[in-house]
């Protein structure tokens, strides 16, 4: 099999866990497999350099910034190739540049134009353990670009997918995917498998296992990409296309966010564009909205609701207050103590009932619904903050996620 | 008038560092000229990647290694092109590849091959202050290669010279060059020029102001090399081809070199091809021998005296061991604890006279000469390390250089 592997900061952070996962590495190949590393800079060595660029203007020239950036990767594939060959194992290290990620020129979060990897394949050929630098790439322009946060997993999928690899293993500092997060939900199980499209649900939600776009990047090409420990040996979890045993579940996972906040217009006058003008404001600040609910009002009066980021709280207070002025909304309320539980799974499109058993889950435990909001594949309701781990405990047991 | 201007790593050695650098070429800029920053890595960087490759191994890649160091210019480019863009000065960093420094492919030792720097001079063009990673290059093969420590002074010049530019200054912890060491000689005079031919010879001699083939560089190129201080203003010492004001001055300088040791061969039996036998197996184990004397003997006998770098001497030691035996030799001496003096001027080509007045003030100290060697423009006297201050004292009062 040719595997691309892909090692996170954690798991490069000093040299004796560049040695470990050197060890990993020489265990795939002899056991007869090709391999392509992917890694990550040293944990804690892109918040130094951006520090470092933050003392002296908080708002950095963009493109100098990926060059500083781009730096990390570059200590840690030198590193671990050096640990290859000094262990007899022929290994290279290439940068974004050399294994050619061709990027968009937008700097700071490049998209993936296409991916050349003909210097990997080379290496390949003549036996060498190519080590590429996750998080980079270079634009038309000759310059050094980055992937945004993350990145590194983009790199391995877009690497795996560029030759056509067998497997693209992303090693963490968690060993898969769970029904629910271990820390609340003691019967919480690693799934085995898993659909690209509950992934990024699961992703969009706060589950931060992999990066969101390099899961669509996976979907698209059909990548088969696996969830593992660097730390301890398992099976992992597998992102896969949809199969005929994740369609019986009909839960895969439930998960809560606490990284939202409820904002509500009061006595919006009910007139057409009033909406636009107001997601329209917050959408040219960049505030991304996810949840939007209209209540029926009485006397041309509507109240509306929506959530957005905790980090954007502030920046939309002071949008909603010129705004509300200029609209002849009556007032602003903000709630920031909320929870967004979701249940997540492929199986709520063939299985009916879902959201009833959810909303009178929730009701039985005393838990009052402040705003709902459902895709194809998820159900997701607003609730006090203190009730999320509740809610999230309730759901596992009754969707029966621990079997 | 365009300027190179290169700063080491002590002057980029923290952010405060970096500011006082852009506040500098801001200020050149401001004085109406072009302006082109040559970086080093921030002092200790280097020495740091270092000790993390040699904790895996005391041989590493030295294709990773180069790859491994270049990260520390990209660092310090970066970070001052981030620093002058907010002051409102543009600017922009370059790689050694994004400059077109073109190499050969000798890891750790590159030679330049040629500079294209097309980027610097469009950047140039649109009044862009170009930040260039010194030290590094790139190979035909695309891979990053390094030009071997004090690297960064040779891109500056190389830069120079293909931008054709009129000045070429040299940032360091040092005003300028010295008639002698300030250290051991109170009335040691700053020269204001120096030719490229002396300032070698000072170079080899251990004063290490700049890398000795940046000097080689300048001289074939003609570029205007300055050596200036990062943190006192002055006028530095220009380096340059001769000029007849050098030539009046016999002497420019003295200098006192501790890191030679001797090693003498007794009883060397005198016939054709035994020196050969010596000097070539020395140098199959890439130790550079500096001075060879050889003493006529009595009864067929010779005994032959080297200097050799005092980090070399165990490994002389063993080589010698087995090599005396072979060749029918009595013993081996080595001494330790001896001084190179030497002085230096263009000036002795034409003045004769020079080498007895020498001998005879060292005479006069009651300094006894262990061995001598010239060339054209120096000469230097290995005498018994005690005396290396009191020599150089003398010779600098005896040839005049505090005036």
């Amino acid at each position: 099999m040719l595997i691309v592997q892909k090692y996170g900061g954690t798991s490069v952070g000093n040299i004796e866990r560049i040695k470990n996962v050197a060890r990993k590495v020489a265990r795939t190949r002899d056991e007869g497999h090709e391999v392509v590393v992917v890694l990550s800079a040293m944990s804690g060595e892109t918040d130094r350099l951006v520090s470092l660029a933050h003392e002296i203007t908080l708002s950095p020239a963009e493109r100098e910034m990926d060059l500083l950036l781009s730096s990390g990767e570059r200590v840690t594939i030198a590193l671990l190739a050096i640990t290859l060959n000094s262990m007899g194992y022929p290994s290279k290290a290439y940068t974004g540049r050399q294994v050619g990620i061709i990027t968009d020129g937008i700097h700071t979060k490049a998209r993936i134009e296409r991916v050349a990897a003909e210097r990997v394949r080379e290496a390949l050929n003549h036996g060498i353990i190519p080590v590429v630098a996750g998080f980079q790439g270079i634009s038309e322009a000759s310059d050094v670009t980055t992937l945004g946060r993350g990145g590194s997993d983009l790199t391995a999928v877009a690497i795996a997918a560029a030759l056509k690899a067998d497997l693209c293993d992303i090693y963490t500092d968690v060993d898969g995917v769970y029904t629910a997060d271990p820390n609340v939900v003691t019967e919480a199980r690693r799934l085995d498998k898993i659909s690209y499209e509950e992934m990024l649900e699961l992703a969009s939600l706060g589950a931060k296992v992999l990066q969101n776009r390099s899961v669509e990047y996976a979907a698209k090409y059909g990548v088969k990409v696996r969830v593992l420990s660097s730390f301890v040996d398992g099976n992992g979890t597998l992102l896969t296309g949809e199969d005929e045993d994740m369609e019986k579940v009909v839960v895969s996972g439930v998960t809560c966010d606490r990284n939202q906040v409820k904002v509500t217009i009061v006595g919006v006058p009910d007139k057409p564009g009033i909406a636009g003008k107001i997601f329209g404001t917050i959408s040219d600040a960049n505030i991304v909205v996810d949840m939007i609910i209209q209540n029926v009002g009485q006397e041309s009066l509507t109240d509306i609701s929506f959530t957005v980021p905790r980090a954007d709280v502030n920046k939309t207070r002071e949008i909603m207050a010129g705004l509300i002025k200029d609209i002849g909304a009556h007032e602003l309320g903000i709630k920031e103590d909320i929870a967004k539980v979701s249940i997540v799974g492929v199986g709520m499109r063939s299985h009916s009932g879902v959201a009833a058993t959810m909303f009178s889950t929730l009701a039985a435990e005393g838990i009052n619904i402040m705003m709902i909001s459902t895709s194809e594949i998820k159900i997701s309701c607003v609730i006090d903050a203190k009730y999320g781990e509740l809610a999230v405990r309730a759901l596992h047991r009754v969707f029966e996620l621990e079997k």
